[in-house]
Parts: structure tokens; C-alpha cells; sequence
């Protein structure tokens, strides 16, 4: 077994697509930021006209998506059909769950942008909250599914999810 | 107590930091990135001229501290005046773990750069690992310690450090 | 009738256009930049060998279609087939006019692409002429034409086009 | 009279700044996007959970503003130190008014910033809108305000705003 | 004879490709940076531990490849397919030689893609080698073979590749 | 002697510049790009109104400059206080010559951002003439000045600079 982002004498490259099909892709990631029960409070209340924390991040997880090829090295740059955020306010977590759908049609999968957009989201999460809890810690980001390509349909085991109640 | 990031109709802006003085700042965060034990192997390896995943993984979390300000919406723009990135194999976790420091002369802190560069690194590590490993998590991204500025020196209750032993 | 940008719950999300054809689509874009006479005078000069404002308009509005998916956060990345940028003096307006073509062959239509290529184009030239005209005024930039997609052949009704005599 | 942005050769340059004091500098733009009355209807309902046009429009120009330098080609880089953006429905004008406000400590002008801050706000409701109102037009895009620096306080004349009643 | 990225009136455009067909196309480029004999030296023991020049140059120049349409402006934006760099210390020439491989799928070809991949690994290995060397020489870059397209398969005349024995 | 850009154990950082003193800075650094007669003279011809093929390097140039520590991954990012480009046709030499000069006022050298804007400057050059002449060299892309900072005022010996008579 070895990684396919190096040559046999060990160099990166990014890996030939290019006599993939070019087919629709999906994939579905997710992640949590976990704060204190004051932060949390914070963030419901911005839906009442107090600041809106989790509308921004939601811009900035869509528009990370369509970064990812910038900021991860031997990433394809791709065009992307649909990036969509969810983030909801967890309160018997003390947590904020973001879940990242992203779709192409293309000749490389796009787990890769859903695990992005994840991450800018908590990120800006953070960076709105960071005044007031400067302990808050961003989790279990992680891919949830992915379809279309080669390797068929993926569905992460839910036993192993245990953040996940 | 109030989101400083937003002003009081609740609209989001970038808070002015004119008046703050440019002092040497500095933060650290970190965190880890879980695998299969095949996997952590196979980084390990690469060390020996396999395909240094670690390296790659370094030098884009060192080019992601310094997009930060793209990324996250209501972030100064900023010069870091250094960067440096700490990752380590750790098996007795099934992890590698990943440490950033950043420091700036300037107005504001630079926590976000630090976060960022850690969360550009895992992400790295899971795109060259994911065709062998797509059920990788990454977890426990946080503040580790920050100096310079009004808030002082900050750092993170060792107690509450679970994930490093 | 409600905005295709936002969720039914109000969230917003990079719209679904996988399922869209991909068509020869084509956007045009105009713009005015209005200033004082003196200033006009002085573009109008550039093209005798004093500074080339037109010129390098031209290349920051080309570049700046480029760009549009990086500005605008739920615009869809897209790969551009064309890029023209009309600039044309109008002493009679005490204007400069911008209109910009741009064309794809793809799942949804440059007008963002056009309007953004026009907005950096007009912008450029205030950069290079606020030292001498810091009043001058960007106006009217509007799409002019668009076709190809769902939405048919859509042009501009000439009576409300007033400015352009 | 010459355009600053030229070597007498007539060679696009950017201009040496270095030997300009680095003090506060301040600048105020605004613009408007005229449009549908029903259109405006949308966007002022979006306030009531049903799309924050307004809220995404704000979030994108203050990423707009630090990306000038790289959209203007002869702007100097810049750290920016305040970003703020006020978008007001007036349904007497059929319009959406953005106004931004941007700092800097620095050896030059932060104007270009709060003209592009408008310019991609404006752009971004364009966006969002376009699906029910193609014809909308962005206009009045202009400097208010500027402070700092050599060329001292500039305000611009209330007599020829006539579209700010 | 005229140059295919101006318009009979000598403006500049991104010329149109919306018909060419959307075939495999591949170029091969390369480049030379010459120094001093115990510069080389010291990139040949970073193999060994001592820090990895080529292993970072590399990625470095597959990240340009991906950002060619943001640097040069008549560029078409592309999706890549495949990038490859390879890096060779030449002892014999005092050099370390790059070529880099780039395919698409596309419309136009990748030339200017293979070229500013060589272009961004030589300045990374001059980056980290400046402090020790200043007088280090980039040189001889230029296309090596391009496929694909209308103009068919061009291998530059092996005799005036003097530089490469 | 061994690199800075890396650490005892061999890891790549972002050198530590916050202890430098921030001081004027300026580099100059110099390239050519060698063609065909017939390529040297439709950009002689360019100047006169069919396209001009130096104004759009030069800017692009510039715009390069500001983008160094995007594509140079240990490269600290850094304000410009100016930015020039020189670019001659030489007859004699079948090649055009670029020179760029850039200045800062700040804690690191700009050698990397002129360097930067002399290949960004060459690279599109190559491109608006890639129809006429595939067989385009760049070459002897060097650092000629460099002044401020510890290392005081280094000048390339004039002995070694063939290219240039």
C-alpha cells in the first residue's frame, strides 16, 4: 500500500486525473466547535438582531469551499456545482455543528471542499466568539459521505460517531 | 456582555483597532489529526523517502497562517513576522499532532493565523492519506497560549488538555 | 416569489446548477465613470504616450472577471471562454464608458462576471486619476445583454438606458 | 498637470510612498443599487428570516476592501485597521444605499478600499437579486469623505449629491 | 502577422476559445537556477535531514501551476488535471534543473501553466537559499513540448537546448 | 553554514524577522526574455498602436510583486511603499530586458518580491507573443541591487553580468 500523491521515488505530484469520468460528486462533512454555555447563549440570541454568528460563518464556510484548491497543495481545482452549510446550535453539547454538502460534476471528488468549508466555518465561528471565550475548541471535522467516482458510495460508520447523539 | 465583533443594530464589521498599540504578539495553537495505525505507519515511512506527507503538511499550514484574512470574514489583514509548525507522530494515539506559533508585530493578535495554520495542516495530511483512510477525524483544534496585547498572557488550563498526555 | 440565493429556513446557499445544461452562455456588462473635463483631457492624452489609464483599465477589468467568484460569496466558480473590455471616452458626458463581453461554455451565465469586470475597470481609473479629480462619480453599471441558459435572450429595454444618449 | 501613476516616460509605476508619514487615514464611499420596488420587498423581508440579503452584502464588502490591493493594479498593499459597512433600504428611491468606512495607519489613502467595499456590496445584492429583477442598476459609486495625509480633510460638496436627499 | 491577444484596434482581450474543442492537452516546460558550488551542496544534503529545498520548491510550483490565471492577465482560468515537477541537482552545471508537466482537459492548452510552475520552484529554491547566496541566476526557462489543440505536438529542436548536455 | 529557512531538525519555517529593525529596503532585480526578430518587432510595433505588449507586462509585473508571498511559501507578507518596471527592447540581443525596483519600509528585504515581478512581467510576455514564437527563453532572472537591512549594500559584480553590455 502506498500514497498516491508521490511518485515511486517519494515526490508529490498531483495525482493525473484525467482519464476519469467526469461525473456528478457529492460529499457531506461535518464538525463542531465546543464553547462555554455563555457563548452558546450568545450565538442563539444573535438570531434575535444581536449578530448574526452563524449566518457570516455560513458565507465564509461557502466561500472557503471555493478556496480549497488555493490553501491544500496537491488539491485539483474544480468547479463546483452546489455548496450548501447547516449549523445548529446544540445546546446539550455546549456546541455549534456545522455539516458541509458540496457537489460537482467533475473527474475528482470534493471531500476535500466539504471538509474545508467545515473548518472555515467553526474558524469564523471562533474568531467572532474569541473575545469573549477564548478556550473554545473546534472537533471531530470529519468526512460523513461522499458519492460518485471510482470508489463508489461511502457512508461513515454511525457507531464510530459518538459526538453525533 | 456582547460580540464585539458585531456594533449595536447587530451589524457585523471590522472592529477598529487604530488606537491599539503595535506590540509583539504571539500565539500558539494546536491539534491532532486521528487515523488507522496503517496509516500513521505509512506517514511514518514517508520520512524515509516514502513521500514526506509531514513536509507538505508544513509548509501549507505555514502558506494558510498567511490567508488567513481571506478566509475569515471580519480578520485584520496583518505581516506575521514568523511562522513555525511542530507535527508530530504520535502511535500511542493513532494521531499526528500538529502545533503552530505565530508571532506579529502589530495592533491585533494573531490567534486566527495560528488556528488557521493548524487547520491548513491537518487538512494536507487528510487529502495525501484520504485514498487509504477516508474515516479520518480531525479534533481538538484550539488556543494553546497568546501574549502581547491588552488581554495578557493567556494560556490553556493543562487539565483541560485531555488529548495530550 | 422569493430569492433563489436563500434555503426555505432563510439560509443561504450556492445554488444547485448541476442539473443545468452546459450552453454557450454570453453576459454585457456597461458602466460610467463621470469627471470633471480637465480630467477626461487627460485620459485622452494617455493615448498619446502620457500614461495608458484606458490601457490598463482594460488589463485590471479582464483580470477582475477572473476574479468574480473570490468577491461575490454564493457565485459559482466558472471557467471563462472570452473576456473583451470596451473603454471609450465620451467628452460630450464628461464620462468614460466601460462595456465588457464575456462568454463561457458552461452550467450558469457570466452577468456577475461582466458586471465585476466593469466595476474593477472603472475603479482602476479612479485610482489613477483621484490625485487630480477626487470627485469623480462611478454610475449606471448595469447588464446590458444576456444569453444563452434558461432564461432565453434577455437585452436591456433601450428607453431606460438615459444615459447613453 | 500629470497623472501621478506615470513616469514622465509615460510608464504605469506605483508610486514610492515611502516617505510618507504614516498617520491615521480615513475614508467614507457610498453607492446605490436602484431596483424593483418589489425587489426592495424581498430584501427588506430577508430581515425578517426569509435571506439576509443585506447581512451577506455587508460580510462581502468587508472582504471586498482587503482584497483592493490585489484588484487595483497600481494600489500599495495595506493593512487595514477599521471596516464598516452601513446598507439602508430607502423605498422613496427604489434603492439600497451602501456606505463604508475604512482605516488605516499608514502612508497612504484607504479610499480605493471603501470604494471597492461598495462596489462588492452592491455587487453582491445584484447577485442575490437577479433571479427576479435582471435590470437592476448600481450607481452614485463615490467618495464622501476623506481624512489624513497630506491632502488633508476632503469633504465632498453637499450640492452635488443630489441623490442623497 | 499580428498578436492573437489584441483586437484590430490594438486593445487587449482573453481571446475567445468557446469553439475550440475540449480535447487532452499536455506541455512540458523547464528551467535552470545556477549558484554557487556549496549552495548546491547544501540543497543536495537537505535529502539527508537537513532541510528539504527541492522536497518544498516543489509544492511550491505545483501551487503556482494552479494560480497562473490570477498572474498573468490575458490567461484563461483552467482546471488542471495532472501537474508533475521534477527537480535535479546538477553538480556538472552548478544548477538545479526543473521541468514540469501539467495536463488539462480543456479548451486551451497549459503552456503558460508548465511555465510558471518552473518560474514559482526556481524563486522557491532562490528564496531559501538567498542568505547564503545572493548572486544565484535563474535561466533557461522555456517550453520543452506541448500536445494537444490545433497546433498539434511542438518538441523544441533539441540542438538549441545547449544548456542541458 | 547551513539554511535559515530551516530549523536544527530540518523543518521549514517562516524565519523569526521581529527583532530586525524596520528600515528603508530596496532590491532591483533584472531578466530577459530572448525571441525571434520578427516576435522583437511586432512588440516594437506595438507601441504604436497595435497592441501594447509592454504596458500589459508592466503591469502585470506589479501586480506579481504584491503577490510574492502567495507563491513563495517561506516569504514574509509584506507592504510595498513602491514598485517600478523598466522593460527594453534590445535589437542587438533579440530580447527584451525588464528591471524591476521595490522598496518597503519594514523588517524583511523585497529581493523575493522583485525577482518576482521581473519573471510575473517575462511569463506575459511569453504569453500575448506564444502564437507567433513557442521557442521563447527566459533567462539571467537575477538580483542586481539590493539595500537596507543587516546585510548592508550588496551590488552583482559587473564582470559576471554577460547579458548585459
Amino acid at each position: 500500500m502506498a500514497l498516491t500523491h508521490f511518485t515511486r521515488s517519494g515526490d508529490a505530484h498531483m495525482v493525473d486525473v484525467g482519464d476519469k469520468a467526469a461525473t456528478r460528486r457529492r460529499a457531506v462533512a461535518e464538525g463542531w466547535i465546543r464553547m462555554e454555555p455563555e457563548t452558546l447563549s450568545l450565538i442563539e440570541q444573535g438570531g434575535h438582531g444581536k449578530g448574526d454568528v452563524l449566518g457570516i460563518a455560513r458565507v465564509a464556510g461557502i466561500m472557503g469551499a471555493k478556496r480549497t484548491a488555493d490553501l491544500v497543495p496537491l488539491c485539483h481545482p474544480l468547479s463546483l456545482t452546489k455548496v450548501a452549510i447547516d449549523l445548529e446550535c446544540r445546546p446539550g453539547e455546549n456546541a455549534v455543528r456545522c455539516r458541509a454538502s458540496v457537489e460537482t460534476r467533475g473527474q475528482t471528488g470534493v471531500e476535500m471542499e466539504a471538509l474545508c468549508a467545515v473548518q472555515v466555518s467553526l474558524l469564523t465561528i471562533y474568531d467572532m466568539c474569541k473575545a469573549v471565550d477564548r478556550g473554545m475548541s473546534m472537533t471531530d471535522i470529519r468526512l460523513v459521505e461522499k458519492s460518485g467516482g471510482r470508489s463508489g458510495h461511502w457512508v461513515r460508520d454511525r457507531e464510530t460517531s459518538s459526538s453525533d447523539s
